[in-house]
């Protein structure tokens, strides 16, 4: 095996790591993602793949002409969470190249094209929404929604566009390039303990769990800390504090996973009662209508609390393509575990936009992911590109 | 009676002011800070009064010679906390200005000097300690622990003395610019209720409570928001919930007060489970011991939690010089209520260093402070330049 995955595994190591986390910070639009995608430019003009950017500026590197026939695309993304693992989307995007490596050295000649893509904005980890690439071409997201997001230095998605040198306007649904995709495999690492037990490097994907984020809004009064009796205070902190303890329990009672990830503090002054806390949760179960259950008795609580709470995005339950998953397990092996995930993927956007999608996993030896921990066995990545190439060989042969 | 007050007070207005929250944002070392700096200096030089820096920059202006013979000093200072209000400092300085002016145009000689100060980074909302200006020259704080404090940006004071044009080798305890000091009276807007209901503009401060800082840390494991079961969590803003409700609880039992006014995420992400949360909290109560033991309680809860304490300031009851607060009462009359406070200040820093010092309360009809809505009618304002005026002259008559 001519190995072409652990060079690119090293290039990418440096890239956007920080030094006291060890994790990464790779976010869209940002220097850090302007150098992935550059690597990512220039990896595939090294192997003569065409490069096509679409009208968000997702990387679409064809083996093939799509316009001819539509093709099968393999790939990820390369931005992250906030120090978040070297693993969770890199290794999609380099398998991808890596099996393309591996069809090539045995002279294998595609009967269809072959696509590779770098998917912006997966993490939504700068605007707020996740798989905002995906989310804008299938129209799943409105371009003008898009270009209002702002990060937390309030620039908008339009001005960060524009200074990553790009064009807000050309933003928007691209039925161009979804017609050049007639099925798409994106390969991650598990982010879970699916596969742990189960002596298998490799999953097949099944479905994604119902997800979404909310904004809880807390009021308090701004006081000073020393002078104010407690009687006399309105509090947001202890507020927060009720909001995040509701959200455990509401998880635990319908049978679903919450997380209060990130909160915004005003004035955030160790001698001034909070005037108001701003707090996001993530919620997310195998089934919708528990996941609903538990947003609604969050919201009594935080309601009572005088607060407030906003959806800012809910995707149903998507549930891969039957037959091409069923294709994908015989290829590989009656023998591949078949696993659902909690997490979100590109790939379930685009699903549910139509285009047949399937998943592959790659074990994940600790289950943990968005962390500098994140890890994954290297003879497992290997065999995850191994993977990777028998499904492509299957599906274009 | 020849009003200088109300130009003084509508010429600060606009300095630092945050357009959104309508509070002040005057920070240690800023852009705002030297504005605030160059107006006093300006209104000194008006007024020919003699200015002089000391070791960290506080600002003192003269009218007389202190080293010939000690003088009284009368200001407060020009910094505030994130979004706070208008009066809380500002009252004095402006207050001592106007004080000094009515003297002169009732064509008063003091007997003795008189100065006027500007204390800086008082509120200590830039750099953690709050009264940084007068606890070092006091020697109350090394100058390597105040230099070697950072603000959130990770920037030292050194580094931002430095940035302000200052020599940060200069900082140290200042013992030359004490011994001119006979006699400090800080004028304040009051940060409680003591006054609403007491028919009363003013009144004599009479102690500071007990209070201190402490930082609390709360450990967590960075993993995914969507894929963790709740089970294998270890959810830092779980330990965040727990400590900011028993902070609340240990201060209801032991008779003092607590707030949690500052915390910090990590990563804050949405889709991350945080993997540490760093909280700071304020305490202070009538009697030392209680504040202590409530202390005590919750350092046992955090620990229970993984987490630690650590205390980062502790100020002692402060007794304001007996003798001083009853002559003036006795000046200003016997009708005058004497009043504790839960607010630390500079003038309990100077107390504490062997300075007979006292202060003097302005009513604050909402109770609010360290917030965009403090406030004081602008007649119980003049009544503070007045009962300052007439203390002065007592004092150096």
């Amino acid at each position: 095996m001519n190995n072409t995955f652990d060079p690119m595994w090293a290039a990418l190591q440096p890239i956007g790591r920080d030094r006291h986390s060890g994790g990464y910070r790779r976010y869209a639009w940002t220097g850090e993602d302007a150098t992935l995608r550059e690597w990512f430019a220039g990896e595939c003009r090294l192997r003569g793949l065409e490069l096509v950017e679409d009208r968000i500026g997702n990387q679409w590197a064809w083996w093939g002409d799509p316009d001819t026939q539509p093709g099968i695309v393999t790939g990820s993304h390369l931005d992250s969470v906030p120090d978040g693992g070297a693993y969770d989307g890199p290794l999609g995007v380099i398998s991808a190249l890596a099996a393309i490596d591996q069809l090539r050295t045995a002279g294998f000649e595609p009967a269809r094209p072959i696509g590779v893509v770098n998917l912006v904005d997966e993490e939504g980890a700068r605007f707020g929404v996740a798989c905002a690439g995906s989310r804008v071409i299938t129209g799943a997201m409105t371009a003008d929604r898009a270009l209002a997001l702002t990060d937390n230095d309030g620039i908008s998605m339009a001005e960060a566009l524009r200074s990553a040198g790009r064009t807000p306007g050309d933003v928007g649904r691209d039925d161009e390039t979804l017609r050049r995709v007639a099925g798409f495999v994106e390969l991650h690492v598990e982010q879970g303990r699916g596969l742990i037990d189960l002596d298998s490097s490799v999953a097949v994907g099944t479905d994604i769990w119902p997800h979404g984020r909310w904004r809880l809004d807390l009021p308090g009064e701004a006081n000073h800390a020393g002078t104010t009796r407690l009687d006399d205070r309105h509090d947001a902190m202890l507020a927060l504090a009720t909001a995040v303890q509701s959200a455990r329990q509401v998880a635990e009672r319908h049978g679903c996973v919450s997380t209060v990830g990130k909160v915004d503090v005003e004035p955030n002054g160790v001698n001034a009662i909070p005037s108001r806390v701003t707090a996001w949760l993530d919620a997310r179960g195998p089934v919708e209508a528990d996941v609903r259950a538990a947003i609604a008795d969050l919201t009594g609580t935080v309601e009572d609390l005088g607060g407030t709470v906003g959806e800012e995005s809910w995707t149903a339950t998507t549930v891969f393509d039957e037959p091409l998953a069923q294709r994908l397990r015989t290829t590989l092996g009656e023998q591949t575990p078949m696993l659902g995930t909690g997490a979100g993927h590109d790939a379930g956007i685009l699903s549910t936009a139509g285009i047949p999608a399937a998943m592959l996993f790659v074990r994940n030896p600790t289950g943990i992911s968005h962390s500098p921990a994140e890890f994954a066995e290297l003879d497992d990545c290997h065999a995850g590109v191994a993977a990777l190439t028998t499904v492509l060989r299957e599906l274009v042969g």
